[in-house]
């Protein structure tokens, strides 16, 4: 959020991709049938049947021709799928129909297009999604930009606001993994175990989206708050808290990192827990239940669709922050800093 | 429409946007809930209400940036706001939601995205829409990408399938005045009146979509096809015949070709029905109705709206294809081409 007058002459990348949201969205016009805007995982609108209408956008793209290098197109367009496929399940709503905006250099090829739509219509139909519109338009650097919309039941829609000081912090599946690939495709010259390079590399070019997961936690109404993890843990639980007026404290003992991302980071040099906590592109939900509740849903998700979830924290008092607990028992302050999408490096 | 087999990695500009569109889409999954999928100005989405859903998207990059050269930043903001709310027009239906994804180069100035933003959310509330989402991406061109959701009636929606021969061609407004005054932007050096040039200049770059003569077209229920005019108006009518399986005849004298774009062309050295047939971005109302119905058409577009309808043709069998009477009677085949977007020239 800027602090002090801005002269127009500022970059956008100086203030930031979330300064630029605040920017834009200040003074936005609503409607009562707009039930939740901008600001939210999804656009929650009631457009008069029984279902409520989600919306959302997200664009991938290649502007360093780092997803060409360590992606076939297949696996470009079933990403730029599934990013969206996940801003849909963290609502706990259904995917219906998709609109395809294409960002074409005029020498890409017509094999390498074929590709990206193979993959992004499988992405598609796996979630019951049908492609209904699209645009195309030259460009210099190739890309995808998506509108998913979807259907939710009227009051079920799972809000970044919402969460209570006592309500527990969950968050299903691992964390850390997406990172971890990002950072072995990055060095191709360490010594790192093939299989462990092919499941996080997996992590990172085909993340899967919890839509089936996110649909049952809306049905056994126990959620409180819930979003997707796309910047990064303690960027995304900053965002979390932020709409719901609350603190966090995570527990650094309890975050599910898996054996291969420890190994992956200790033959790297690098430090698991930060991948964990700021690396982003886990697309896993994040989201917070009343204790008494907890036991219930961890149960019925690894019962209906084997999906692990793990108590991570515990929401706070908005006046405690956000805060680490790590593993000798002292607490602090965790930053909320991930990926900036202008800045392109990591953010305050 | 591609008629001999492609390789792989032949060009997607050799192939051309329609190829391309036609390559993409052949076999995409349909449902009974999507009761117009991709094909037309815009989706029509059964949702469950009694209001259809529609959706469309459309992209305006500056590539060049001949747009900043030419248009300020309001103006660009509403540009882009402006072709999205064409193509709900062309459908009949009623604006209702935007969601915004925005290419930004990281030295773009707050002050140029302050006024793209203005421009976008005036032109957005001009109409009744609310701004619900959106995205922002670093890329290496400035670009706005928006999505427009609209509702209509059941069974109102105004398709490009259903004209057919006998009915009658219409047009609103004037025609060839965008290319007109890109034109004059390309030559500066062109001694044309002031007033001319504004006016113009004018209808390139704030176009104004015809949004109540959409609604009022449905509504009357005598429109048996329509869309807008983006690619131009020879590209458009064979979008529209191509849909309802017909052909067309215009007639040249018909036209609606404002003195202000003669006088234009007289002194470019230009041909003003070349600029009203090929030239693109009128954003225009293109219809057929029954003979029957055009001067009640014609009457409560004029009365209720001050909006000159004219009738510039007729619709023909599909044997008859394109055909343009000319002043003098002789009758010729008019070539279907218009704007390609990704080979940014005239197409075949």
């Amino acid at each position: 959020m800027p602090e002090q007058p801005l002269e127009a002459g500022t970059t956008i990348a100086a203030l930031g991709e979330f300064g630029l949201i605040a920017r834009m969205t200040a003074g936005l016009g609503t409607r009562p049938d707009v039930l939740v805007g901008v600001g939210d995982d999804c656009a929650v609108l009631d457009v008069g049947g029984e279902q409520m209408l989600l919306a959302t956008c997200d664009a991938l793209l290649d502007t360093t021709q780092f997803l060409r290098r360590v992606a076939t197109p297949e696996q470009i367009g079933r990403h730029a799928m599934a990013t969206n496929l996940s801003d849909i399940a963290s609502m706990g709503g259904t995917p219906r129909y998709a609109l395809v905006s294409l960002l074409l250099p005029s020498d890409l090829s017509i094999g390498f297009m074929d590709g990206v739509y193979r993959g992004l219509r499988a992405e598609a139909e796996r979630y019951g999604v049908v492609v209904v519109g699209g645009n195309i338009v030259g460009a210099p650097t190739f890309g995808v930009d998506i509108t998913l919309l979807g259907q939710i039941e009227r009051g079920r829609a799972l809000l970044r606001s919402g969460a209570r000081p006592g309500d527990a912090l969950l968050v299903t599946g691992a964390l850390g993994e997406a990172a971890a690939g990002l950072h072995l495709l990055l060095h191709p010259e360490l010594d790192v175990p093939e299989t462990i390079v092919a499941r996080l590399k997996a992590a990172l070019v085909t993340p899967v989206p919890r839509v089936p997961e996110g649909r049952l936690l809306s049905l056994l109404g126990s959620v409180t708050a819930m979003l997707d993890i796309s910047d990064g843990l303690a960027a995304d639980l900053g965002h979390l808290c932020e709409r719901s007026g609350v603190g966090a404290r995570l527990d650094e003992m309890a975050l599910p990192i898996t054996g291969e991302t420890r190994h992956a980071a200790q033959l790297a040099g690098q430090d698991a827990l930060e991948w964990a906590l700021f690396g982003g592109e886990d697309y896993q939900l994040l989201f917070s239940s009343p204790p008494a509740a907890v036991l219930r849903v961890i149960e019925t998700l690894s019962i209906a669709l084997d999906t692990p979830v793990r108590v991570i924290g515990e929401i706070m008092p908005p006046e405690a922050g956000l805060t680490l607990r790590a593993r000798d028992g002292s607490i602090s302050p965790l930053p909320p800093r991930g990926w900036d999408h202008l800045r392109s490096t990591s953010g305050e």
